[in-house]
């Protein structure tokens, strides 16, 4: 029997994808082979990769000039890869530090360039906001300013874009695909894809041209977004069941009318986990409230020692992985476009219900 | 219906893991989850994570003083980690090029160290053979020596391995897993997965713990073997469906009596196959015979104009993807773990009345 899955990554995936995949598991398209055994340079692994980067670009709306990219070594390796390709070694660069990942960026940027500005940290209020671009400390001459949308781990999200003269470049790791996204304000977007693209080991990079060519000699051929770009993502043998993976769930989210509506459906999602949580003497989310994530939902309970028995209990009810990053304790309710509403509605009910009996 | 699968990678898969796969697709262990929706740090994955290292520790009987990693970023990434891991940038480094992938690897270390020594190469004789090692210009000062045990698309591989008294490096992308290893004798052993191993997106590296203190500042901390090590090759989320599904590979060669009998049986399939060729007028492999791959067999028809006609009546009778790689043309033939016995007889018995029909 399925669960609700609320796994923050590795996440759900929409059940018609899996049935589609377990289909033609053996025999992929008649082939008498499957996808996972074919080469990535046959016309029908060429089509697959092709028709993904469209869906992908037609659902994101992608103006004709940024490049699409999937590479390898997840957005971890973009972490290091942003600056090789983007900024010499004596540059400054700046970063907008909002919690966990964006601090990940930070570190690993730090090997590689001379000076990592970090503009603004929301440090004084724990993460729980997103700081006023207003007090940003720019500098003059970043090579580009970088931030995180959204923390998978604190559950905050920038309900803005930012403005800047510089190329802006943003880890959309949990976020990309989960609303509308105006595409033409950034530099760089990318993002791991194990949340809401497909399984891990692929990491999609959107990149504006006028950006390609500014790569360092050091900087790796499969992370060399220039070359990458004219190999079609095939420098080197790409991660093609990922690939293929990613596909079908663009398909399926065209199917689920794109963009426009998963972010009415996301937005309804965790309107109903926030009332839940804001409504009750119990439960709370420390997150200012327009800061606040549509995808990860952390959350706290008045009494922490009945944390066990309520992820005990929730899994019992088919509501798992529930637990808050290790770093942080608590629970976590990542809601990507694979949880379905029903799904967070029998998360909602089971609370209330866990409330009443122990609130 | 199945066919046989003559891919050089990615490459065919058992077809017992195949089936394993499809059937747990959608409720893994009874989770009621896909092994690729859940977290890699669940207790779950970390289980498939720790028997594969265990299961392929087994299999290639390594040593206890050696690290086992599952990295992204495939063969080519570690083409550029493995100078960062090894050697300072003002290093000289020892490659020997026996062809195309030798070539690849020796192009991305001139990135990172001031002087890349190629000690033997083989282009006088068109690449079809291993030069002699008592030839090989060594520098008195490398950091390490690098070759390519058998090279994948030429066909050849060494019978031996080489002595050195610097860090041996081996890039055994096509040939790990094919035949018993004396691990001891290497530094770094690594492997792209899509061969012997599982899907596209999962490199194994084998790397002896000496060499883990070598790294440069600049290494990317996904490619960082002293850090991936510590932290269980998870400082970020690795590729978990490839590694789950090299864990069933795993298991199967297991089951298939573990890589000596793996290696009788690889030998047994390239003697019928290099047998038709050498017994025939018609069918021309070039590489010298104490040379040839086990692994992947390339070969010419004496007709290069019926080569089309060939690979069309081999898909017909249910063998495909025998085509040469587009750098060389021709045929090949990769008869990989995954390819059966009866694969290989299938092949033989259509060629040799190709060769009746045309020869």
């Amino acid at each position: 029997m399925r669960v609700h899955n609320f796994s923050a990554g590795p996440a759900a995936l929409p059940l018609e994808v899996l049935h589609r995949i377990q289909s033609e598991l053996l025999d992929w398209q008649g082939s008498g082979m499957s996808v996972m055994e074919i080469s990535h340079r046959s016309k029908a692994f060429i089509r697959v990769a092709e028709q993904a980067e469209q869906d992908l670009r037609e659902l994101l709306a992608v103006p004709a000039n940024y490049k699409v990219l999937f590479l390898q070594g997840g957005a971890s390796g973009q972490f290091a890869a942003i600056p090789m390709n983007l900024a010499p070694a004596d540059a400054t660069v700046d970063y907008v530090n909002t919690g966990n990942w964006s601090k990940r960026a930070i570190v690993e940027a730090q090997r590689y360039c001379a000076r990592v500005n970090v503009i603004a940290d929301a440090k004084d209020t724990g993460y729980n906001n997103v700081p006023a671009e207003s007090a940003w400390q720019r500098s003059g001459n970043a090579s580009y300013l970088h931030y995180t949308p959204n923390e998978t781990i604190g559950g905050v999200t920038f309900p803005f874009i930012p403005n800047t003269n510089v190329a802006l470049v943003a880890d959309f790791s949990s976020s990309i695909l989960s609303a509308p996204l105006d595409v033409s304000r950034f530099g760089v977007i990318y993002a791991g894809a194990q949340k809401n693209i497909g399984p891990s080991g692929l990491c999609v990079v959107i990149v504006r041209d006028d950006l390609l060519d500014r790569a360092r000699d050091v900087t790796p051929a499969i992370w060399n977004w220039r070359q990458m770009a004219a190999d079609g993502s095939m420098s080197n043998t790409p991660p093609t069941f990922s690939w293929y993976v990613a596909g079908l769930v663009f398909q399926w989210l065209k199917a689920q009318g794109g963009l426009a509506s998963m972010g009415e459906r996301n937005r309804r999602k965790a309107e109903a986990l926030y009332a839940v949580i804001d409504g009750s003497g119990f439960y709370r989310n420390p997150v200012a409230r327009e800061d606040r994530s549509i995808m990860n939902v952390p959350f706290t309970l008045a009494k922490p020692d009945l944390d066990k028995l309520f992820l005990g209990d929730a899994k019992e009810a088919g509501l798992t992985n529930l637990e808050g990053h290790r770093s942080v304790g608590g629970m976590r309710a990542s809601i990507y476009n694979a949880v379905t509403p029903d799904g967070v509605a029998a998360l909602v009910t089971f609370m209330q219900e866990f409330e009443r009996r122990h609130g």
